[in-house]
């Protein structure tokens, strides 16, 4: 099946917003077995949407469009989409009397009351402009408002049900994933290589990202249990290899496996953070449910912070730096003694772009781990070349939330030279 | 001049990545006036590679591609380029001792020298990988790597002037964007109308987000100050009925103009946050350059936290919650009570999706924003009907920091019903 994502609006090709609804779309579809082909991003431009629709509903069975629905007059998706399915626009009363009702004070509800001829509407609980279907002989759209939570919602109440009904899957292909940390793409490389070779059937691909790195495996099965039994060879293959540096078999991510040990084996987390800014912090409290350990953050941005919260003492700012093993050691400490958390860690470096020095240039970062009552594991960690502060933070940010994975999950509290 | 954008990755297509890649190009070619027609993202697939890129070459002016040029087997940006361009792949000896000098141990170094024959290289000094310019007479491609960081680097210092050189425009058009907090996308569509027919050459759009709001204009002009000239009297009616709500007229983010607003004035900021979970913090400590002013943040997010470093009385979370008025004006208290900083803010709410209450229910948001000395704004926020914990946290943040912003500005610190 021949499924196409088309984002219309400016902003996406001024570079005002990132395409998060695509990637969305894509990785739920593709959960219920339908996978995208080409995504891409259109302007709010009447002739170009005109031209572009037109020919990709023509080589599509089905297109997705998000964007575009909205009240403004350069929402344009309701008049291209009647157009190109050559379909009036009418108003439906049923709308109308609902978005009077539910959204009294606002205007051009009327305009938003519009839907095309024919057309299967999608309810948008969260806002005024509902979803759509709509099919003829050789082609099919589904249209969606552009607000991410409003599309979220209603993709996943309305159209993936829809869908499922409306194109049951014959040929299903099955995936699955492995995400591993304190690896580097160069050693996996060469093994990929040979995992193909030996297992002709299980496409293999690699995404690595700032600290950790992912293995996607693809496979054509009848069923679910006869691809898990294709995949189970060479996953214990790399369990065996790599076992220590694996967090997740599924989309969780790195805090979400964090916080799974965490609950589970009864620990409480306290950060003390300076280079990473309340990334950590933030990245960990992004899960609902983290208050079952997740104590908090000291974003210790400054010296002042570091001494009165932390009892980081003067003299090792003075002599050692906030950049230093001694100060992260301090940090962590203050920690343990300040709060009642059973583990704990700091971080303190060099983000950049500046503030670099020959012995601790940009991207030098400090790190302390442990539990309490034990010795921390204490690292210096150097992200070589990398000047972008969004990267050392990042990087900073991932490896830390690994370690923590890897000695919570594997027992394993050790330097990893990457 | 027609350009084209595509991302090619099997993890765009997937929905793993989100194309960061496509919007930072748009974004940094439309600061030299190339706008650009369409984004793409296709998969590591050769067939489907060769197809698409062969017609995009061929109806657009330059095409821009991303990813496709790393060291593994899935990357095919070289080949199929080659392809397209009926060109041979050929080694490149200089290349090839100079990434043998800087990555001695690493492998596949000999597949990485390879060069599409008669390819201008730009340099990667973070990776591997160059990019490179390719032109025959009726198609050019500008190919860069994937990784987001190496990727940037290579476009600021080579890409763009290269390009600058090879297309001198022509007609150019002109971009100039407002960005506005505290205000509902209603409050301005009906205006938007009224705009465009009293300015009509110029385009105008609008951009919504949690908390905040764009606006873009865009016209046809000789030179950059007749542009200017046109925007005027449009920018002028607007700040004039909306001016304390404006916080840039140019891509600086709300964050990076608290920043120099902060700086400016001599202040120092310091934070409390629980719901929104050292978001704030991280947000402000992106921008290079905040330590001049952003002291840090105490992100406590268990009640233990709040009493012992923010002295949060036991009574007051006992009889009104962590998340109330009171609690929210104790953690401020404690800011001031314990740091140096000149203004502070606390915030405490329900995140989400669980833990609401009939009276407090999911999105229920406290904040207490201030300067020392004077009578703070204690304001209860609700981000009515999102159950998203993501929205919430984002929303919180935003007003936060657009309250902070305004007040340092505009000087002006009350409640806005939005």
């Amino acid at each position: 099946m021949h499924i196409e994502i088309i984002s219309i609006g400016n902003e996406l090709l001024t570079g005002k917003t990132v395409n998060g609804n695509a990637a969305h779309i894509a990785k739920k579809l593709l959960e219920q077995g339908f996978s995208i082909k080409y995504v891409h991003s259109l302007p709010d431009d009447k002739t170009l949407l005109n031209e572009a629709i037109t020919t990709i509903c023509n080589r599509s069975d089905l297109v997705i469009i998000t964007g575009g629905l909205g009240p403004t007059k350069d929402d344009l998706t309701r008049e291209i989409v009647a157009k190109v399915f050559r379909r009036k626009l009418e108003t439906c009363e049923d709308l109308k009397d609902d978005l009077h009702k539910r959204f009294p004070t606002l205007s051009s509800l009327d305009d938003q009351s519009m839907i095309v001829e024919g057309s299967k509407l999608f309810e948008n609980k969260m806002g005024t402009a509902p979803g759509f279907f709509l099919t003829c002989t050789n082609k099919s759209v589904v249209a969606l408002p552009g607000v991410p939570s409003q599309m979220q919602a209603i993709l996943e109440s309305e159209v993936i049900p829809f869908l499922e009904m409306k194109y049951p899957i014959k040929e299903r292909q099955y995936f699955h994933e492995m995400h591993l940390y304190l690896l580097n793409e160069n050693t996996l490389d060469p093994l990929l290589r040979s995992w193909e070779e030996k297992y002709p059937e299980i496409e293999v691909g690699i995404c690595p990202s700032y600290g950790t790195l992912s293995l996607y495996f693809q496979i054509h099965a009848d069923n679910k249990n006869l691809a898990m039994e294709k995949f189970n060879p060479l996953c214990k293959e790399i369990e065996k290899k790599f076992g220590t540096f694996v967090f997740a078999s599924s989309d969780k991510s790195l805090s979400q496996s964090l916080q799974e040990e965490m609950i589970q084996k009864k620990e409480s987390l306290v950060l003390a953070e300076s280079c990473t800014g309340g990334s950590i912090s933030s990245i960990i409290t992004k899960n609902a449910g983290c208050s079952e350990f997740f104590l908090g953050s000291l974003v210790t941005y400054c010296d002042e912070l570091k001494k009165d919260f932390l009892k980081v003492p003067k003299e090792v700012l003075d002599s050692d730096g906030a950049v230093s093993k001694a100060c992260v050691i301090h940090m962590l400490e203050g920690l343990f003694t300040n709060t009642s958390a059973s583990i704990a860690a700091s971080v303190s470096g060099i983000a950049g772009p500046d503030g670099g020095t020959v012995e601790k240039p940009t991207g030098t970062i400090f790190t302390a781990i442990g539990k309490r009552g034990e010795k921390p594991l204490v690292l210096k960690l150097t992200t070589l070349g990398a000047k972008s502060r969004k990267v050392n933070i990042e990087y900073a940010t991932n490896v830390v939330l690994a370690y923590l994975h890897r000695y919570l999950k594997h027992g394993v509290l050790e330097r990893v030279d990457l």
